[in-house]
Order: structure tokens, then C-alpha cells, then sequence
């Protein structure tokens, strides 16, 4: 298998990119010039090098140096007492980027349901606990998708959250749900109905 | 101009219906047998003349012999105390098949906003004034769209109704913020995020 | 079950309406006022009444007095040597729109296959050896959509037309196939782009 | 700025990649493991090598050793007597998928038209003068895309290479433009419409 074909089929591999856009992407590549594609590669190792998983939330940062925490996490202005938890980086930033979260985050990684034999292996469920002990909590949001799997995911986090933290001083939260922006009532659906009636304030 | 062209003409006036599937359905229509043309006349012609604007909700009713108030607003299990408003009819319907609702309604019929002169032209103003005199209220909904023109009208019915009842016992609410169903963490947009976040429960 | 609902339930069986959409067109139709209302029953059944089945061409026309063959069909200019089958109405308009065709029509009225153990229940096969019987034809036309229904009906349509003409005088037609306008030729499936390619000119 | 967010603004130069999916992308990348991404910089870096431009057609091509031509344009078994230009090497790629071709290729790179003042910018014009100078052509396919820019691009084409062959040897054919597969008849456009009835076969 030639170069250009092998490199289509890396492409194939990334997230949301189809057969057809990753020899596309392929042909770009290699049309570009030299420069560029020694400069691409340099910039990927380079990301990857410095990139370093923060031993508090488990999201991936640019780290400098010997730092095993992430500028988030090591932020004395961030309130601790909060905790707040992702599925994945880019929720993470999602959230970040609202400026509206002014407390700590925690990427799980996945997600898992009540039905997963073994849910430690589909998110980070022995770090979490490792977080959450010992630690002086007062809130932890529950950030999931509002798709069955974040709903299964969160019932699943909640259960096990609550086994190990004191509920009378932790409260565990949940994203509200209602209407999102931009959304015609004639058009909406019997559940997001139902959570904005019961939401209204 | 023949016959069929106007109906096309006519059926192109439908909200939603553009030119070409205007054409289709004359064709449709003419292509259909006698009985089945005159029992749809008859349908509208019945329908058009059953219905009658309900003096209490305003909203659109089939009415049998003298009843002027629709079969929501006489039923004697619900909630008199709570009135939610809605711009129109679908809207009404939308939130009664969710039977999460057992208070009654109001159907504004249109929006408005602040700099809408004459905001009674737009919406069922003195009517509204005319509902809420008097009654015993407890709680007033504004169930209007999370679109501009929704959140503009709300704006304008809160300001409003607050002039007209005391607002020491009547709470004014809107519909809740936040995940739609169905909505991944990583494609909501800033705003519905922000009220994810303040309405998390 | 009340008019409004009835007249609701006639509106899906339209051709592309859901359910949902004639909800809507319902209330749109019964708040429009009395002379409207009045205005479309009477156009729809005046359509419905003054159309007729043109004899020769089986399309619908607005008929005035006593003629039977349509404006087409009657129009001495158009050349009585071609006859180009459509399947149903809108395309024979939409042919005709392009000013580029001036022979005759005959509208089959369905579609059919070779499985298809009656195909008059399907399509006006009668109708259609009438027509071309002691008929002075050049050239047939199958002109139908390029889909495995269109397809299978214009393979049916040549077989069976072969046996009723003579293949000496008479050549039988299909619309070119290739590209259509806007097409990038990066995306043009396979099938297109063999048409394309022995199409070539 | 970090090598995370230089990696995704290097992939928002992608073609079809927008800025939350590069980044959703860079955050993939960097979470591979360390052997995927020192895999993936190393096909990138070997195909840009490999890869050589044919200098008959014009396309990349994986070379081996010293061949400057490729697989296509050295197969002894294609026709040399056809010329088929296409605009970039994904068409070519296309065209070749059908098997209905057994000619060679140029690849003009670009798109041109009437009003640009220096086509070989944007298409290689001298090299096409090259590669039908002295040859041995009796057709030459113009395969652009039934776009504007693909039409004009054409005519340049044409209107230059009958400057450059002898017209009365060399057959100048575009590919056949009519129904695309899959073409509703109700839906075609005018100029489809036209192509298609003076097309038909």
C-alpha cells in the first residue's frame, strides 16, 4: 500500500472525516509544500509531547516544566467547594467558555450505564473517587448530554457519588433542562415540555 | 385564469407551501373523486362554522349550541388560579399533550416587543386585561418561544401584568431555561449553557 | 370527532403533509376569514368541475364547452410525429415549461414493472395502444424519472410499444442521462458518470 | 500560544474543517497513544515524499525508484489516441473507479475563465500545450464539473486546444449532461430539463 493511500486511511480514523473527505484530506496533505507538511508533523509531535493529562481534573493541558495540574485547577480564585463533571475536554471548554463556572472541573472520559459490568473501564471512576475523598465539597454538578447515555451516565455518577461523600453537606446537581435557545414552542417535544413546565421560574 | 390555477394560487397563501407544492396539490386535489372534493369542501365549510373563539382563553374551539367558553376553560378540575399565556393555538395544544398543565390558558395571538406602539394590535391586549381583572390568580406562566420576538413579548406581558395585578400574590414565571432533549454538551451554544448552568437543580 | 380535527385528518392524506403541518394548516384555514374560507371551497370545486381528462393526452385541462382534447393536444404547431410519455401531470408542465419540446404527450398516469401482473391497474396501457394505433409517429419518448420505479416502467413501456409499432419508422427515446447542472464531478456517483461518459459529445 | 491550539489552528486550514471540529480534532490527535502519532507523522512525512507529480498527466502519483510517469499514463494497454481533462486529482480518481475509461488523463489543476487574464495561473496551461503538442489525439474529453466555473473553464479549454491541434483530426467532447441518477422528473431543473430532450437516445 503506497504513502498517500496509508495516509487516506489515518485520516478515515479521525472522528466525523468519511472515506471520501480522507483521501481529500490525503491529496491536500501531500499538495501542500514541504514547509508546511515538516511544519504540520512538528506542530503534532510538539502538541503531543507537551500535552500532559492534569492529575486533579484528568483534562489534557499544555503543561511547561515539572506542573502536574492544569491553570484551572491550580487557580486560587476558582471556588474548590465546587465540583463539576465532563465527559470529555471539549465540554469542558464548552463550559469554560461561558465564563459563568467559577469552581473546579472533573473530565470522566466516557460514559457508562447502570447495565456496564465493569464502569471503571469506560470512565475514570477510581480517580474520581480518588478527587472527591478527603476533599471539602459543598456542590457537584453533574454536566452530561441530554441524550440517553448522559442521562444513564449521570444516574450512574450520582448513585456512586452518593456512597461515598457525606449527602447531608454535598449536594449533587444536574444541569437544568428547558428550552435552549432558539427553540419554537409550537415545535418542541413532550419532554423538554414537561422539564421546562416543571423548570419555569 | 382557469379554475385550477387559482386553486394552486390559493393553496400557495397555506403557511409553508411554496409554489411547486402548490401546483402538486391542486393537481392532487382535482384528481381526487367528486365525493371525496365535496366532503373536504363540506369539512372546511363545517369546521370553519363550528369553530368559535373561546371568550375566556380566546383560543379556537368547535362549539356545539351555545357554549361560548371552550371545554378547557369549563372543566371544573383545573387549576383556576394559574393562567399561562401562549402566542397561539399549536402552542396551546403542544403543551396540553404533555398533561404535565392543569391550569388554564391564554392565547395572546401574536407577539410584540417595547418598541411596538401599539402592542394591542398585536396581540389580544384589552382582552388579557379583561381575563386577569378580577380573578383570583396565584401564578401567571409566560409561555412564549426562546426566540427574540418570544423573549421581547415576554418582556412586554411581564412589564405589563405587573401594572395590572398585585404582585404580592400573583408570582410571574416563564417556561425554564436549558438542554433541550437530545442536546450533546459540545454543540450547546453560550447561552443555553448559561442558563443550564444557573438553572442546574 | 369535531370539524376542526376531521378537517385535520383530510389534510394528511395530502400528498407531503404530516401531521404536525396539517394540525397547523387547519387553524390556519378556520381562523382565515368567511370570504375566504367561502372563496377556496367555491375555486376548489369549480377546479374540480370545469377540469377534464383530455382524450388524446389523459392529462387534466381546464375545459371550456364542449371540447375534449387539451390546448395542447388541439394546437396545430406542435409536431403530431412525437409523443413523449411522462408519468403524471407536474412533469409533462415541467417539460413544457422549458419551451424546448413541440411535439405531443400522452400521461401513463403511474408506474409499473416486468413483475407487475397487471400493469393497466398501474398505468393507462389501454389508453396508450389506442393512442398510438394508426397513429403517424416518428419518434416515442420515454421520458420518466431517472429511479429504479421510472426505469422499470420505461423498460416496460419500450418492450410493450415495440410490439404495437413498427420499429422501422419508429425509434424509441430516452432523455439523455449524465450530468445535471450544479453537479460537482468530485461527487457524481458512478452510475452518472458511466451515463456521462458515453454520453460524451 | 500552546502546540494544542497551533495543532488545531493547523487543521482548521483542512478543507471542509470548521473551527470546533479542528479542535475536536486536535484534542483526538493528542490522545492517541504515543505510537499512533508518531505512526501517523511518519505516513504524512512518507507519502509527501513519495509522492511525485506524473509528467505526462500531472498527477500525484506514489513514485518508486526514478519513474516520472505514472501507472496510468505507462499501462500499455490504455488508449493513447484519448485526452480526458479533469481539474483535479480526486475527479480523476472518480472517473478511473467507473472502469468505463480506458484513455489517459491530464489534470489542469484549476479552474479558469473567458475574463481571467493570465489562465496559467490558475490551470497548467503550458504544460497541456506540452502534452498534446506532437501527439497522437482523436479525442479530447473535457470532464469538468456542470458548474459555472466548470462550463467556462470549459470553453477556455476548448476555444485554446483548436488553436493547438488539428481540429480535423481531433474530436474536442464534454461529458453528456441530462438526468443524474436518481432524478425525480418533477424536480428537474430547466437546463437539466433541456439537456436531457436534446440528449435523449
Amino acid at each position: 500500500m503506497d504513502g498517500l493511500t496509508q495516509l487516506a486511511e489515518l485520516l478515515r480514523e479521525f472522528p466525523g472525516i468519511g472515506p471520501r473527505q480522507a483521501r481529500r484530506l490525503a491529496f491536500y496533505l501531500v499538495r501542500r509544500d514541504r514547509n508546511w507538511v515538516d511544519s504540520f508533523a512538528k506542530t503534532l509531535l510538539t502538541a503531543k509531547s507537551e500535552v500532559r493529562t492534569c492529575t486533579s481534573c484528568m483534562r489534557l493541558f499544555p503543561a511547561t516544566g515539572d506542573a502536574v495540574d492544569c491553570n484551572i485547577c491550580t487557580n486560587p480564585s476558582r471556588d474548590t467547594a465546587m465540583l463539576l463533571l465532563v465527559e470529555k475536554d471539549v465540554d469542558l471548554e464548552n463550559i469554560e467558555r461561558t465564563g459563568a463556572y467559577s469552581g473546579l472541573y472533573f473530565v470522566v472520559g466516557g460514559t457508562t450505564s447502570a447495565l456496564d459490568k465493569d464502569p471503571a473501564r469506560s470512565i475514570r471512576l477510581r480517580e474520581l473517587e480518588q478527587r472527591i475523598k478527603n476533599s471539602d465539597l459543598r456542590e457537584v454538578v453533574l454536566a452530561l448530554s441530554a441524550t440517553t447515555e448522559g442521562d444513564e451516565t449521570a444516574t450512574f455518577l450520582r448513585d456512586h457519588i452518593e456512597t461515598k461523600v457525606d449527602t447531608k453537606t454535598v449536594t449533587i446537581t444536574h444541569l437544568g433542562r428547558g428550552l435552549s435557545t432558539g427553540t419554537e414552542l409550537e415545535y418542541v417535544d413532550k419532554d423538554t415540555m414537561r422539564n421546562a413546565l416543571s423548570g419555569r421560574n
